[in-house]
């Protein structure tokens, strides 16, 4: 096995082997040879190589996603390193183990105006978990380092005595790192200084780190459930609201225990992965209606719960959150083994540990309640479940029919990928087959690297992955199509219509001569050529029976990866969407 | 005209306004909305409209790279911001004014789980001059703000003095950022908190910054110019060595008369944008074959200067940064009003002051002095050039043929855009016409958005731009072409080695079984298909005869843009690079 002749080099693989970090996304460069020489020749690492270091990221980051594994990223000194900022931050609010690993310039070469050379230390310091500053070797290229005048070795010490000390010092710090990423599930920064020369090996390792073994990190026990039981108990509206989760975490013994009490509605979204036909799973299409009625207070009082149970990630609908934020729960619990955002206002209390810990101790505990809450509710949404049918009998070709057309012919198993703005709004307003696991990167909710998060997450995914997209968030990402690793089963619908057709559903928007330009961003590209480039099947559908023709055999077995472009009107999806919301009032 | 009713926003818009802020790049958002309808309502503002947001800062970067004038880059919040990180770095080394501002959400609303929401303030810190946290405005969405318990209103003080002290705060702060953009020509970071309601309008603006005038700032006289000119004009080994300059800025007067003095010799490098027959415009080529001799070390100390004087921005050659290091000058002295940096580890002296004004006060205190120097190396130079001649004589179509043809046939009078990594690196080996205005992103030197410059720079070029670049940084920026403002007249020319060819110029690279994939990254694209997609005429050159048929016509007038590819052959590129330094010897 070849390692590169820089200790430090040396000790990054080593570490990243012991803690098991195998996958190692590399962009090119000549700075991080040392490292892309290290991880490339040891077959315990699957590497990938990826020049756009933005979709680098995210396509580490997917892989992390689907694996819930640590993943790193490689890159070279300089910019480069600044296009990984979009992902990482996604990672930081996503909890999400990446480990953001840059070759760096040694410290005396930054700002005297060497190319490739920015200031790297700390340089994400607003969304990372923790930051590795390496130290510089002294023993490797110590003769380039004394002749520029700037001798790192102290007098009264010998090179290898020092040498060690490094060593040791990196070998702390890169535990610390990687050890943060993986037991926090947050992005790590480790920066590494190298001296030239950058391609010199050598055919064995000369740092020998001592890795701390992991103890199994004891679980925290829910203190005074009693306490919170009896408060659960005696409530009769308890709210439960489901943010963004992994698929098959929660064990549905749980939720259908939850299902059964009357006392409980529980609110869940497309990207919650969970399901029971009970659930309420199309938020908006309880509170929109609502919004419209004149006894709208009445209502709104009706729905708000006594207890809020909250967990999983981020919330999509914005509604639920200004639902809350008006009408507070008396009691607002959120369980997260991680952290607790304050996201309604009203946070009481932070239940810190895995969600199935807590119901197994809490469910227990808890006792029958007599309410009409879940009755009530559920009423409303046989309602809107039957109008919502009826309406989609009524509509012109646009995105919400296309949408009702496309999701239910997801088949089973499959993983999809939502991409952020109007498509993951839509998809909130349909059911999603149980067997389907949903992703959606909305720990930024950014409408970059949808297409690098999913190519990325399909790599171990033991079913095919659809990414469902819009055409601002697809042409955005378009470089995540560069690269060797889509899979033929890999499917892309890329919902077109024209532009930013989502800032037609925001509140208070008007139409103005410049709204056209800079806020909808309208466009005339075709995405075929992109196809043509990167070797996709390209289908087009512009009406109903053309989507449905195509969706017929879109989920076949092929020998490349397929795309589906759904064109719609630019002008009418708004009107539509918003006739919805009045006519299952 | 429209105002935003947000008192920030109206705040920002005129202090642009007053302070000659003119061209605002725009990318599509909510949250911005204010400051959208606030640009684009005013016709003072030469707005434009790019969805990535990396392309976009680059774009602007480009318009201020020309004009020298500040430029405005405007996003919404969350991820959005941090795509414009590898422009910002990019302008924070080349000392550009980029001006970037962002929409945020209140600070309440930050890490409580809302959508596109990061820690905005401050995130850029590592490299940008000025960070201007605006406050939150009272007045505008008071109950919105009470209404989620964190009222925002002190108890003691009308709401009206409240806002009032914020409009002023703010005022301040706009100003200290923009000053600070425009006199230190550097990026800076405003942050803007907007609460919602975003879309609403009035038709006067509410706030009065007052806004100070600029004093003309006074020239700082170089002291002790007398000392200097003896060391000077003792020296009999004095060599000037330019970095990156903007064209045209150095008088031509003060160049002939440098040229005159045989004790002085002048290195120019192809950004240097500074022309004189007597000029050493091809650095490696004087270098590279010393390197070689045995007596290297005996020709070296011939070279080494007594007095070396620098100005301009980086240093492309990375061999004669190697010499100088090694061979240090006795004295540094760097030319520039705001920097220098100690780029050979013998920076012995700053003048502060522009370049003209240096020569114009220094000049004529010096005299001449006898010397061999500039007569030995010109009879070296031109040894080498006549031996270029022949040996491209010698060559098989490749990028270094390629380049020999591409260089000479630029129309007069052109913008001439080169990309980083191998680009900029051939160009630097042929001489190029006085009348081209080169520019190159050296501040980072970065392979990324070396297009959407090009683009960006071309907006108010009196004469065509061509941008002349590799097919990994072409590829890296494609999404440069997704926008409205490429001008007919714009040329591109992709050399294409199919993958990153400059890594087999490094030092000690060495084949591996890992290098084609990891270093070099092949790919196999069609680059035809970007060009279908984003309307530009495209043509083939894979041999010289194609490349000679194809630049006949390729700058005559055209109403859309053109991209040339020449395909050059990935394997022996790297050979006739490194046997032309050994030819020439």
């Amino acid at each position: 096995m070849r390692y590169s002749s820089i200790p430090s080099a040396q000790s990054v693989i080593l570490h990243c082997k012991a803690k098991g970090v195998k996958d190692i996304v590399i962009s090119p460069g000549s700075r991080n040879a040392p490292l892309t020489i290290g991880f490339t020749e040891d077959p315990y690492f699957k590497c990938y190589s990826i020049v756009d270091e933005r979709c680098a990221a995210f396509f580490a980051l997917g892989i992390a996603q689907n694996t819930g594994k640590g993943v790193a990223v490689v890159c070279t000194s300089g910019s480069a390193l600044l296009n990984y900022y979009p992902a990482i931050a996604e990672a930081f609010y996503s909890d999400i183990p990446l480990l953001v690993i840059s070759a760096d310039r040694p410290t005396y070469r930054i700002d005297i105006g060497d190319g490739q050379t920015i200031r790297q230390a700390n340089v994400f310091k607003n969304h990372i978990g923790y930051q590795a500053n390496l130290k510089q070797d002294v023993l490797h290229a110590t003769a380039t380092v004394q002749k520029y005048g700037k001798a790192l070795l102290l007098a009264k010490e010998s090179p290898e005595t020092q040498q060690n000390n490094i060593n040791n010092y990196n070998g702390v710090e890169l535990q610390k790192a990687i050890d943060y990423a993986l037991e926090e599930r947050s992005p790590v920064h480790i920066n590494v200084p190298f001296e030239e020369p950058l391609y010199n090996t050598q055919d064995y390792a000369s740092v020998f780190p001592s890795i701390k073994e992991e103890e199994d990190p004891t679980l925290e026990t829910c203190s005074r459930l009693d306490d919170f039981a009896a408060i659960w108990n005696n409530a009769s509206k308890k709210m439960i609201l489901v943010g963004v989760n992994k698929p098959s975490v929660v064990e549905q013994q749980f939720l259908d225990e939850l299902a059964e009490d009357e006392s409980v509605i529980v609110f869940t979204e497309t990207t919650s992965n969970i399901h029971h036909p009970s659930f309420f799973n199309s938020i908006d299409s309880i509170l929109a209606p609502i919004e419209k009625l004149d006894n709208k207070d009445e209502l709104f009082t009706t729905l708000q719960p006594d207890v809020l149970l909250t967990f999983g990630g981020l919330i999509v609908s914005k509604k639920i959150k200004q639902f809350l934020r008006t009408y507070k729960p008396k009691h607002h619990w959120h369980i997260d083994g991680k952290k607790a955002y304050d996201t309604f206002f009203s946070l009481s209390h932070h239940f810190k540990v895995d969600t199935n810990t807590f119901f197994n101790a809490f469910l227990d505990k808890t006792k029958y309640k007599e309410s009409g809450y879940y009755e009530y509710w559920s009423k409303v949404k046989l309602g809107y479940e039957q109008k919502r049918e009826a309406y989609l009998e009524t509509i012109p070709f646009s995105d919400m029919l296309a949408f009702s057309k496309i999701l239910p012919n997801i088949p089973s198993g499959y993983q999809v990928h939502l991409s952020n703005s109007s498509t993951v709004r839509y998809a909130q307003l349909f059911p999603l087959k149980s067997a389907l696991k949903v992703y959606c990167n909305r720990g930024t909710s950014g409408i970059d690297g949808s297409t690098s998060t999913a190519v990325g997450s399909s790599i171990y995914a033991k079913k095919p992955t659809v990414l469902i997209t819009g055409d601002l968030s697809f042409l955005y990402d378009s470089n995540a199509l560069w690269n060797n690793y889509i899979k033929p089963n890999f499917r892309v619908i890329v919902l077109n219509n024209s532009g930013g057709g989502i800032f037609r559903i925001l509140p208070g928007q008007e139409e103005t001569d410049n709204y056209k330009t800079y806020f909808e961003t309208t466009h005339n590209l075709d995405i075929s050529n992109l196809c043509k480039m990167y070797s996709i099947d390209y289908k087009l559908a512009e009406d109903e029976e053309m989507l449905e023709k195509h969706l017929e055999n879109f989920y076949e077995e092929s020998d490349r990866p397929k795309l589906l472009e759904v064109k719609t009107p630019r002008i009418i999806n708004n009107k539509i969407l918003l006739s919805y919301f009045d006519f299952i009032s």
